[in-house]
Formats: structure tokens, sequence, C-alpha cells
């Protein structure tokens, strides 16, 4: 087989031009490579395995005899065009929030619930790929709630300007620039001044319990992805001067005592995981080394000592906000959709597709 | 009265610079002002009020007829030429961490235990100043910690480049430009890349619980400074890429339920904070609004939703590190030491000081 006809909706943007790369890196075996945009952006090129690629444009048979829909697009893209390329037979993965809290929409990390695609399987449906904030956070966090669920979880981000797009990574390039240069600079893209600067996540906050739309991202997307609605969580999301990998202070309570050794031992064995925790030459995970890594690097991993029970874990990820926080898993997901269709583990190169291989060996 | 002889200790470093700055906008009486340094700064200048002061070296007799002797120097500096200032008849005010847990060694934010200093009244001594992560948690948290405990307390910081000192901030800037010019950069002053990155506060690791100096210093300072041992306290220290005002998420249980109209309405009335929490807007605390700022900027007060009990508060503060989080809070305590020996309030001008009276109308 030659691999299924991908379309990808959204291909000059941040996420599109990562998930290019990966599907280039990885090999991901396809057919027809199609890229779509709306009007705006239709008709520009984008640079493909030494190719050159035209965007076209999104219109009534923009999904014929596509397989696998990959939508790096707004929520009104998603809405609008999603519905369109199912009915036209598709697997739609989408990257936006749109979807991701439909009960019959399966929100996927790969790591985490695999299996909750099972129900979608051989049909044409709508994925949703997660927020890259819960991503980041709940990659590390799902082998220790296997061996000891979390009861209670406070997160707090320091995201970087990728997760607002590619605009808001040249804002932050361009008014830094001008700041060092002593020239005048009028964000355009986000709300606030950028350079050396942090501002609280520039989402919408709902007004009854004072929370913004990312931070609540993070609690529900949770809840569906973990399966448990029931995990107390809180979290604070803040946007802060770095381009394109998210750090997170993750406190977590699970149900019994857990030592940090365990954490550690835990996490050793974590597909999509890596431990950065060198105490004595004090190197711990950094945005700059997470940055253009597929693993979520984890460290500081220590008990809380505000909890004396023994129960509260404190530690610090740092994950690419356009890798695993997005193009990444997509790309993950198209692999267990491939391997859904053929019955054969598709990717086998990484740490990743080895780990998941037993959920996925059950299959005919 | 001319007002005290004052010397200052590392007149030419970030912390003494502000200080020279604050003494003057303050209008802060003094007689002779001395300039101190080790041999290797003395003998350069510093401009003050329009002149060109000297700095002197530290010997012998450096601190003969001096009153008080702000120290704004390493610990090892303090360590070595606090005590002779004392011997000498001087009130020495410490910006270091060399003495601040000693027990007879009153640690002071004047918003939150003026009364500390009581028990030295009228003596030549040492009173050290909180660590900089400490005063900004802390001066907003005292008003709410009266009127219903605080039994546990979860802080994550987001810290800027002058907590490290004036050649640190040189570095953000220097590395960053580097950055955006394509130019290689060998970091000097911090121990990992500094520009669009950050990394776990630069302090040494305790090997048994995982803790760095700075997350222990305002655990065990925050104990000292509330005289309540007892409060649950963790924290986790992070340095961003920012010039001067730290940010923190500050997450706190008290005693009895407490909604966040009630925190607002504590802090309304809270010396040295100021809220800023528009809602609508979007605007909250950011260390852009916070550099240059005497006050704590407080907001995104909200329940923590993930303590049902409703005793558990989230809120973000910006403080500027140079002001309140190290010089300005040296220069109010100089003021209350004054006070104490005149008997008459110093510093009539500002909320601060207005709002510490009634302590202060008890003395003599």
């Amino acid at each position: 087989m030659a691999g299924p006809n991908v379309a990808i909706v959204g291909a000059s943007g941040a996420v599109g031009q990562e998930l290019l790369a990966i599907i280039e890196e990885r090999g991901f075996e396809h057919g027809e490579l199609r890229l779509l945009a709306s009007a705006r952006s239709a008709g520009t090129g984008v640079d493909f395995a030494g190719k050159r690629l035209e965007i076209g444009e999104l219109g009534e048979h923009a999904f014929d005899g596509i397989d696998i829909a990959l939508f790096c697009a707004s929520g009104d893209v998603a809405r609008a065009w999603a519905p369109k390329a199912v009915a036209a037979g598709a697997v739609v993965i989408d990257n936006s929030s749109a979807y991701r809290m439909a009960p019959d929409v399966p929100l996927i990390v790969p790591e985490v619930n695999a299996d909750a695609l099972d129900r979608v399987r051989g049909k044409a449906c709508i994925i949703a790929n997660p927020n890259c904030s819960t991503i980041i956070a709940i990659t590390p966090l799902w082998p220790i709630h296997k061996a000891n669920p979390i009861r209670r979880l406070i997160v707090t981000t320091y995201q970087a300007a990728s997760g607002a797009g590619a605009a808001a990574m040249r804002e932050l390039v361009d008014s830094t620039h001008s700041y060092l240069h002593n020239k005048d600079y009028t964000p355009t893209v986000l709300p606030h001044p950028y350079a050396f600067n942090l501002f609280s996540h520039n989402s919408a906050i709902d007004p009854e319990n004072g929370y913004n739309e990312e931070e609540m991202k993070v609690i529900r997307e949770t809840w569906k992805i973990f399966g448990d609605p029931t995990m107390r969580i809180s979290a604070t999301c803040v946007r802060v001067p770095v381009l394109r990998a998210h750090s997170e202070a993750l406190v977590f309570e699970c149900e019994r005592p857990i030592p940090p050794e365990e954490v550690r031992s835990l996490l050793e064995r974590a597909p999509g995981v890596r431990i950065v925790d060198r105490v004595e030459e004090g190197y711990f995970p950094m945005p700059r080394d997470a940055s253009g890594q597929d693993d979520i690097l984890a460290g500081r991993i220590r008990k809380d000592l505000s909890d004396p029970s023994g129960r509260t874990i404190t530690m610090f990820v740092c994950g690419d906000q356009l890798l695993k926080g997005a193009a990444l898993n997509a790309v993950q997901i198209a692999e267990l959709v491939v391997t859904q269709a053929s019955g054969i583990p598709y990717h086998k190169g990484t740490k990743t597709q080895s780990n998941l291989a037993p959920s996925l060996s059950e299959r005919p």
C-alpha cells in the first residue's frame, strides 16, 4: 500500500510547517499530499522534501479521495470544514479546540489513551489533538497516575510565543529587537508588550470563576483524556518571552504516599518522557533544550514540602509546544489511525511507538 | 537634627544604585553619606543628587561616626564587615542572606513585622533585609494571614535577572542581542544560556530534599517573619528572561473558607500592595508594569479549583526586585530605625508609612 492520501489544512502556519517536517523526518508513508488553506493563503507555496508544493483552496471537492485530513487552523475553519472532510470519507485530526470536548470525539495523547480510538476504528470521523499545555503536563503524569492515582493537580505554566502562532513568535523577536535598539514597538498580535515581559495567558476569562480559557482547557481536557472528572485540578497559565517550548511547574497529590524515587523510576520507563534531573550540576529541564525535541523533559522531582503526608510531588517539565504540544502528537495520532487500518504497527522507530506496541498488538 | 550619618557598602551594584536613588527620591534626611566598597571597587565614583561621590575602601575606621550602615554586598562582605560596623556603633541593615536566620537578628518587612524591631531599639545591631522573592510574596499575603491564618502556601516564581545582580542583567541583554544577530554568546554570569530561555534558580541544591537555596529561603524566611513555623510551605524558583521584576503564582490555603472578594477587599486596604485585576480587559500584574514601582501588584485573585472546600485562593503578584524586593525595603527599615530613635514617624508621604502609623504611635 502506498499509504493514505493526506490533506493538511493550514500548512503555512507554525504548526503546519512542523507537521510537514515531521512527516518527512519520520518517513510517514503517504500517497497524495494535498495542502489546503482558505482563499487568503491559497496559491502560495510551501517547501516539502525538496519540492515546492502549492497550497490549494478549501472548496467543495477539496477532500475528495483524502484518507487523513490534518487540520492546523482555527476553530472556525475546523467547524466549517472538518464535517465536510468527514463526509468525503476522511479521518480528521484537528489541532483546534473546536471539537475537543464533544463527547463522541476522541481526544488523544497516544502515550495515554490510544485505546480511545478503538470506537472509531475504520470510520471517517473527527479525532481531536489536545491543547499544548495539557499534552505537556499529562504525558509525564500518566504513568504516575496509573501506578498511584493523582487526586489533585496544580499546574503553573511558563508558555512560549509559539502557542499564539508564528506571528506571535515574530512579535517576540521584533519587539525584543526594538527594545534593545531603543525603538518604540506597538504590539499587534499579543495584547501586551512582550520584550522582557510576561503576562497572564491572553485567552478570554470566565467572569464566573476568574479562570481563562487556556486554564479551563488544561482542567477539562485532562479529565477527558484520563477518563477521571473527579480529579481536582487548578491551573495558572502565563505567557513568557520564550520562543517555542512550554515549561510547567506541576504539583500533584496521589492517592497514597509516593517517594520521589518512585516517580523517577516510573518516568524512566515512560514513553515520550526524558528525565533531566542532574542535581549535582544544577541541570534541569529548560525550553532551550526541549526545543526541537520529541520528548517531554522532566526534572526537579521532589517531595512537596507543603504536604507532610508524602502524597504530594513537585516537578518541572518542558516540552516543545510545536512538536509534542501540537504537530508531533497529531502525526502520532495519524500513525495510530494507519495502524488501526492495517493491523500492523506503523512507525517502529521511536520509544513512543515501541512502548505503545503492547496495546496495539491486541488488534487483528 | 540633620539626620543620621549613613554608610552604603556596595553602592556601585544594582541594589546600591537603587538605594541611592531611593534615598534621594524619598528625601531620606541624612548627615554624612559615606560610600564604601572592597579594594576592587574603591576609588571609583557614583553620581548622587547632582554630585559625584567617591567610593572609599572598607578598612579599620570605615564606620567611625556612622549611625546606619546599609550593606548591599555579598554574604562574605557582610560577615566580614557588619560586626565591625556594629562595634563602631552603627545599626547595620544587611541585604545579604548572611544573618537572616540568626535568632537574634530581626528580619523585617515593614508592612508585616515592624514590631520585631522593638527589641533592638536604640542599639547598634544587625537588622536583615529578607530575600526578594520572600518580600514580594509575603507583603500581600500578610493582611490575608492576619484575617484568616494561612496554613499552606505553594509559591511558583518567575524571577528576573536583577536578582543575580547588574552583571546578570547585562548578560540577559547582551546574550539576547547576540541571539537576534545570530552571534555566539558564552554565558559568564549565569550557568545557562539566558536569551529566550528560562531555568531553575541557580542556587545550590540541598541533596537531601532537592530544594534549592532560594526556595528554602522563601520557606524559612516566611516562617520567621510571620512568626509561624507551622505554616506548610513549598516553593519552585525559576529564573525567566525578564530584567528587574519578579512574578509569583501563589496558591494559599487559609484556616477557614475565604471568598476571592474578601481577599480583594483585604488587599485594597493593604500597605505596599496595589490590586491590578481588570478581568474584562484581561489586564493583570506584569513585570513591565511593576518595574520602577514601590507597590507589589496583585491580581488573578480566584478560588483555587483544586480545593472544593473554598479555603484555597490562587493569585498572581509582581514586584520590582530591586525596589520592594531589596533597596526600598532596606530604606523603609532605615526609616523605622530613625523613627524609633526620634519617636516621630519619619516618612509620612507614602501609603506604606501612613498605614504603619498606628503601631508606631504607641511609642513615646
